[in-house]
């Protein structure tokens, strides 16, 4: 247990906190306020938003993709720069957040911003952050990763740096209540899995650690079980726990095995399917390849998350499966795609990432990835 | 649930980490090296901090007491100016860091300073702190508050501020090594107290706090349990969550309960027991005085801390006080004054400090702490 841990973000949680975004931007900035495909403006937070910035200079910057585009980010990194533009509030999820990291590290580099996702250029400073959540899911909003895609070559990428930590989150639960049950769902297999990929990995003895993921998966667990009863305190549950599976804390000290999200953002990438649910599809599938090495994690878990009496992994894996069945999710590749090389196409992206084995042991293989595809379709 | 929450400490966990102080403070810097009774020279400490600074500018001030006066930090205030001092490196556990927090924000106030911990004033800055910890206990290391003691009226007092979160705290589990039983089962008790105070209040189904809160106490439960057994990794773990039970995390957007804390500060004022066993022996008690308000946490905590199937709370209280006897400590207040009159004092000074009714509900009135404190003898 040998770490360096810093989160430098301040969350402001809870109703009514988007009104603060006046006293938490120093008056003297100029702000690029970024958004996405404008269901802010049909849901009412664009107006909380313009009333609390009444006072500070902006100008707006919309279009960020679900799965954000450097093409597109590049567009907004020019326009920042038009507008000497010097903080960057993200009014959005995942998709947004990560955008404006990127547009935040690109600003000062003269290069290709793509650079960055391929480790040809590291940042060494990045403009202010300042997030508004408005979806529950890829803790972003407390974190310094971000995911991009190419559009032009269907990769999707991810950097971080230390620059790119917001320097505040403003998390006001009553936002996720206009979400539709397809957002909702996707929060609550990201963040599982998000859990997941830092938890089960290997039997190490951290206490803190195991337990504080089990305590996450238990919550997110008890959420998909009251789906049906969402209520405030149903909605501000979900936001704390999404935002805490990815804010570096459960990982700290340990090892991570994040193997199911690398095939999971070649998944999305090449076929544009939401990125929960291709973790959704492939993390079950995955863990029935890696049956030997993951099983002492998986027995823990359905001892101290679904309080399972067994000694059998395939039960657990199933239980994890039944989850997203539950939530409606459909699991089978075939219906997102009616490709028929999805497996190749895939192991060609990730070699051209460096991931010809990954995973914990390295046991990842081209093979293995066939294996996961072909029990996925 | 509806809070601010943010950390800024920078956490430097793991073995050999000491040597990093020369990259953590800057070398322009005047160092006020602050440490206590002296251990840290007999158990190398002192000579990892001395070969890490010597690059940079520092002045001693040692004998901080274990529970920190303010009659020998206002010496240390007077040293500090004398010497230009701009930061403070605590070396040492909850007593010197919580005494480098008076010394910083006292710097620069020019009346007495324990104007601070009456609430006469309110610190507008403070020196920057930095923190080699050796005692794995209060979590003072990544928070913002400090107890300190003032020997004239024998009266313990708190305050915190947001300019008193250390800058960094370097954890390096290896220091716990050379600490004797009393110390480490005063760590053990203290941090399990901390997380109770935050946890045993009320039912508000925050799932994330609790579930934190219990991850934690499973976790020091396991470390009482193989108490027999320490080895690197249960110092790790003694030492990680120690400083989560108290680094405001757990205890985000709900009600806390710091009873057991009042009393007890009150008793190691006037009679020197060691912080922790002041606690220990109040605790099961004054849950015993509240029985009502506290069933609903007590029976939860029975279920998920000690997988116990029971709706007698009277059992979880017992179980919580047999952990404590399990460890060695003396549950009875007799056996540490032969004071007659106990509680008439222990009312008195609480009456002083403004607690005449307090706890969750206000309902610790002075005959519960008088029953509290009778239960105690």
């Amino acid at each position: 247990m040998n770490f360096t841990y810093k989160n430098p973000t301040l969350i402001e949680f809870g109703k009514g906190k988007i009104a603060n975004l006046k006293n938490l931007i120093p008056k003297d900035r100029t702000i690029l306020f970024l958004y996405g495909g404008g269901s802010i403006k049909r849901n009412g937070i664009y107006e909380q938003v313009i009333q609390a910035l009444q006072n500070h200079s902006f100008v707006e910057f919309s279009g960020v993709e679900p799965n954000p585009t450097k093409e597109t980010l590049d567009k907004a990194v020019l326009f920042a720069r038009e507008n000497n533009v010097d903080f960057i509030l993200a009014v959005g999820g995942g998709s947004v957040i990560d955008g404006s990291k990127y547009i935040a590290s690109s600003f000062h580099y003269d290069g290709d911003g793509w650079d960055i996702l391929e480790n040809k250029y590291i940042p060494k400073k990045a403009l202010d952050i300042g997030v508004v959540l408005t979806l529950a899911a890829t803790g972003s909003e407390s974190n310094s990763g971000a995911v991009i895609t190419k559009k032009q070559t269907k990769e999707k990428r991810f950097f971080g740096s230390p620059f790119t930590y917001p320097s505040f989150a403003i998390l006001d639960p009553d936002v996720l209540k206009s979400l539709d049950d397809r957002q909702i769902v996707n929060g609550l297999i990201d963040s599982f899995v998000h859990v997941c990929e830092q938890y089960l990995t290997i039997n190490h003895g951290c206490l803190v650690q195991d337990r504080y993921s089990e305590a996450l998966l238990l919550s997110i667990l008890e959420l998909m079980q009251t789906f049906d009863k969402k209520d405030d305190l149903w909605y501000a549950n979900l936001m704390w726990s999404a935002n805490q599976a990815l804010n570096g804390l459960i990982g700290t000290g340990v090892p991570q095995d994040w193997a199911t999200h690398f095939i999971g953002h070649e998944l999305s990438g090449l076929y544009g399917i939401d990125h929960a649910r291709t973790l959704a599809i492939i993390q079950p599938n995955l863990l029935r390849e890696l049956l030997d090495e993951k099983s002492q994690k998986l027995l823990q878990m359905g001892k101290n998350v679904f309080a399972m009496q067994t000694d059998d992994v395939n039960k657990v894996i199933d239980k994890i499966e039944s989850l997203y069945l539950s939530l409606g999710v459909n699991l089978k590749l075939s219906s997102y795609t009616d490709d028929k090389n999805i497996a190749q196409k895939v192991i060609e992206l990730l070699h051209k990432h460096g991931f010809d084995r990954f995973g914990i042991n390295r046991t990842v293989s081209k093979d293995t990835v066939e294996k996961i595809i072909k029990r996925s379709l």
